[in-house]
């Protein structure tokens, strides 16, 4: 497939280099200022290194990319919400094409999941969005073979930060101040943490898981329960000490952000789990806990973040497509 | 969907009882020595009350129903060697008539891969297996996913009846006979338990991932090479005494049956694992463990067997087939 790769971020550069060995060809580049496009293929080496080294990844306007001949949108901007603009945008353009589009970005099926699903309805484009949720964990996938309507809960650990932050204050007995800090060091933890540590990119991860269940089992669009970041009770980790994660520890227990996704709520909190249990992942790990009717408990653990490892998602989702 | 369902053991009745919940239609269904075949649909509750009570499904012949109008044939007979038979011969038939064929039988894709896969190069109709390597445990498609030119290795604990053994020998400090005879009891293990106990069964599973990963890795399929039970180095846990299990402890480790799968390998044997690692499932609890090359390690642990959790399998690849 020829794909058109909006977003020149750590996932859309990883997508931009992996392509060829999935058998896909990059026909189009944009970042927020710039684009190339090459019918024959973009060189994904030199493109890489011009951004690189000059920040641009091409001398053409982002709308070039976005009218070029590909078969493939892969939209990989920063997650926005409310109106999830300019990733919105991008994904309509391109369904009106008749062209298919693989989310990185979260905004569109967190925020605007029912205007996403009737464009697609009106299209001969398909949406798929395996890698807003849990990086190379194929948790959407998984959901969709054994239906929605079949899966009774999703629950898990999907945000990375948060997860080594606890991971290192119970193995350590240190604070939260002073392992934040070594998670920015690191690169694990942004300069500005919110995001993570206060729980919204876990709350916009079961809101989506939420809409896939919701819509899914539903008889039909309209009567679906359309779920946004408004509707998640979220609670993060900032105000967890290090004394607690003594005092669970000494019960056999540790605490890690879990978020909890059916078709009718949408939670995410710091919870008590046994330290030896499934559900406790270590450092930036991922696990995704699928409660089905006929199948019991399904748990898919992995890197749930990073370049290559999303760009794998993206990757495994145009070849869905084909 | 409309299927043709061969084979009333377990996992047939699941997916007789099961298919309507997903969509499908049971058109056929055929034991041993007789067969139902219904255009507009069997009526399942029917069919499994008669198996129930007097051991036949209906008054037709089992030929009756691989001539019946299905879309898919769910080949769902016991597991034979060799030549696979008469399992492979019902692949071949529906192949020849242009159908799908959703295996859970192992036999063919363990024995006899290339007769499988160039079958099916010659016909309309598809194959998938997802039903034979860890029950409700999407492998296969994980596998698929990510694709098998980027996998580099799989290994797990495939086996139920000899991981429950394991597991009750660790957790009791029994010895194997006791704990042999506990797990006959509650049906977890055949009153001839070589199959699984000897470690066949998962043998057979990993030379059917491994088939996969040659296969799917290869340029043409006339260079791939095929593995067969033949090919694996095998060894169970019938000589493993409970004062081992007991040594492993006390180092913070313990025994299980691994399976372990490349493009060029296959091994099953007892190993000594971290007893709080990710491969130590307990009881019946099944783990794959998929190393990728752009993903780092999945692991998916859940039930590996049971008629719902089978059929559950089955069903997603008749999905899948769609």
């Amino acid at each position: 497939m020829k794909l058109a790769v909006i977003g020149a971020g750590a996932v859309g550069r990883s997508v931009v280099e992996l392509a060829g060995e999935y058998g896909h060809e990059v026909v189009a580049v944009a970042d927020s200022s710039s684009a190339i496009v090459e019918p024959d293929g973009v060189d994904a080496e030199a493109v890489l290194t011009r951004k690189a080294e000059i920040g641009v990844v091409g001398d053409d306007d982002p709308d070039d990319a976005l009218a070029a001949d590909y078969d493939v949108l892969v939209e990989a901007t920063p997650t926005t919400l409310g109106d999830a603009e300019p990733g919105f945008s991008h994904l309509k353009t391109a369904l009106e094409r008749d062209r298919h589009v693989v989310l990185a970005n979260k905004g569109p099926v967190a925020e605007r999941f029912g205007d996403v699903r009737a464009l697609e309805a009106d299209s001969a484009g398909g949406v798929r969005f395996e890698a807003t949720v849990g990086g190379a964990i194929p948790a959407i996938s998984t959901v969709e073979d054994v239906e929605p309507s079949h899966v009774t809960a999703i629950r898990g650990v999907l945000n990375g930060t948060a997860n080594f932050i606890l991971t290192r204050m119970a193995a350590e007995g240190l604070d939260y101040d002073h392992v934040l800090a070594e998670a920015q060091d690191l690169g694990v933890a942004e300069a500005d943490p919110s995001f993570d540590v206060e729980g919204t990119d876990a709350a916009l991860k079961c809101v989506i898981l939420s809409n896939v269940l919701s819509f899914g089992a539903a008889a039909d669009p309209s009567s679906a329960r359309e779920f946004t970041l408004a509707d998640a009770a979220v609670s993060g980790i900032r105000d967890i000490p290090g004394s607690a994660l003594r005092l669970a520890a000494e019960d056999g227990r540790t605490v890690r952000l879990i978020g909890e996704a059916t078709g009718e709520t949408v939670r995410v909190a710091p919870r008590l789990i046994p330290e030896n249990g499934t559900l406790a992942v270590n450092g930036t790990q991922n696990i995704v806990q699928i409660e089905t009717t006929h199948a019991g408990r399904l748990n898919i653990s992995g890197r749930g973040a990073g370049g290559p490892e999303t760009a794998s998602a993206v990757l495994g989702d145009v070849g869905r497509l084909k």
